[in-house]
């Protein structure tokens, strides 16, 4: 007999408790405070500049979560948390949370969203100014989450023949996609589109990438820019999502006009199976693009091959891109 | 080896789309259309007034978090879904959300979680002006979540003797507490004390109840109004936690003053175990209590048998209540 409880109701509806302890917990650093020998509640306010009752409410919730272990009032990071969550790991993910849980995204997905279910869309921050802050705080903060897949799929590419020597990179954000091509092909040049205020990050990546000269950008929209070209390869990470059908076809085909012979679209997506209910992060980002997006969600592959095929594409190829919730799919013209 | 894994981390900074997730659906009274028939997202999308691109989305996000099962593109509830998420089931708890996730709570969440931590304590709901219309949304709809506690408490006292006669309900909100009470004790009469607007929701229910005058009212704070008395019990469910242990202390004492010889004080609470961490709901209910009130917790049994004992109470009893979170604690003066 299955079990009937209500534990899975409280614990969604308490979810917004789950990002507010994350979020104060990175903010204060609490994290790093422990891997520096901070152990008690005591110990860690002083060293985050926070009073101990709040620490100790704070530090036992994040025990529960799961991101410490207590024993004897002294807590200790997990091992996922040393990783991921200590300031000065490589790997620190931790600012994440300042996109994902920008004021902008929990006003879009709290406020009401009954509404959004309702009308199938929302108002959306792809309707935002182009200037809003939240896309340089996506640019910012989501680059060490996408940094180790932009590696992959430039890897992906590695030792094709002829090896690309321009690259467009739509909707850079962060610059790492192209970046990360400069990288596996030093004869390349890339060029980043994005809006100027986002392209400043790109920008800095770039120069602390050292790719001097061979990095250009171009600014504006990627629907009204011209991409001038022709580009050996042309990448657009994680944009179709924001986009019904019909916008997604429009772009594709202006990227394969914008592609020299033999060149090759590369896109990175979260792609759902055909069930769209797994796997479990690329089958809920299509809630979280109804919820911030006019008409984005998450196309299963059946849907990515048909846009691309009435774009002129053939050829297409899917490569999921493990440990991460991301595709690659690799599209050649006609 | 452990595993090494950002997943808790995505689900974490993602859980204020859980919250949204479960209250557009309870909005739209998905789990009431699919459990009266409506199977795929087209015919939901009808029966709910929605679009159906927006019930795909929130259908399948509800799906990977574990509220409904999907086969061939139809939907069902799960067991737990149906007893506590269908608006036609008796144990219906969906509207928790209108207070636990109302705006109020999730502007005192969400908006600068690192600052209550850093103080200690929040701006608080306690500090809200007493007709602050949350407070009727927590006696409106917490009542189906409080309602089997309120009963297992009154039936933990089933045959006491002499049997109880006059009851004080302090802090009463929705007023279950003395009213399942007045259902064990059918001779006794309940005075219920609250603000005058949450008291409409205990009138109502009182009312219900088929109480007549054997439901009294007392209107203001607890701790301006006096108590009148003496009573033969004083509850005081789920109202310590909003305070810190020198208030609680003098709440304590004005209860203990109320009480005739051989009365009885009975409290329900959120009792973590001495480690703070364990059992997951009352521990996390700590984070609660920093992130919306001023100086509450979830104090363990030592804290409250402390302030028990200063404000002059022997006898201490504690009582878990399974399969709720709660514990009843009662307590008889020295």
């Amino acid at each position: 007999m299955p079990e009937v409880s209500p534990e899975l109701l409280m614990d969604t509806v308490f979810g917004h408790f789950s990002t507010s302890a994350i979020k104060a917990a990175i903010e204060l650093d609490v994290f790093t405070a422990i891997a520096e020998g901070a152990a008690d509640a005591a110990a860690i306010g002083k060293r985050t500049g926070a009073a101990e009752r709040g620490i100790q409410a704070l530090a036992d919730y994040l025990t529960v979560m799961g991101f410490l272990e207590k024993a004897d009032g002294h807590y200790r990071l997990t091992p996922s948390s040393a990783v991921f969550l200590d300031r000065r790991s490589p790997a620190f993910l931790g600012d994440i949370h300042r996109f994902l849980a920008a004021p902008e995204i929990v006003q879009l997905t709290l406020s009401d969203p009954a509404a959004f279910v309702r009308n199938g869309g929302s108002i959306g921050l792809a309707n935002m100014a182009p200037d809003d802050p939240v896309w340089v705080e996506f640019a910012r903060h989501m680059a060490p989450f996408m940094g180790p897949v932009a590696q992959a799929i430039a890897a992906h590419f590695a030792g094709v023949t002829p090896a690309p020597r321009r690259i467009l990179d739509i909707a850079a954000g962060h610059g790492l996609f192209g970046i990360a091509f400069a990288h596996q092909f030093p004869e390349a040049e890339v060029t980043a589109l994005d809006w100027d205020n986002v392209l400043d990050v790109a920008r800095e990546n770039a120069a602390a990438a050292k790719l001097g000269a061979r990095f250009k950008t171009l600014t504006g929209s990627a629907f009204d820019v011209a991409f001038g070209g022709p580009y050996d390869m042309v990448l657009m990470p994680n944009f179709l999502h924001h986009f019904d059908e019909a916008t997604c076809v429009s772009l594709l085909r202006k990227a394969r006009a914008a592609l020299a012979p033999g060149g090759r679209l590369a896109i990175s997506e979260f792609v759902p199976n055909e069930d769209r209910v797994s796997p479990p992060r690329p089958a809920m980002f299509a809630y979280i693009m109804l919820a911030t997006t006019q008409s984005g969600t998450a196309f299963p592959a059946s849907a990515l091959e048909r846009m691309l095929r009435e774009a002129g594409f053939r050829q297409t190829k899917f490569v999921p891109l493990p440990p991460s919730p991301q595709t690659l799919i690799v599209a050649e013209p006609a």
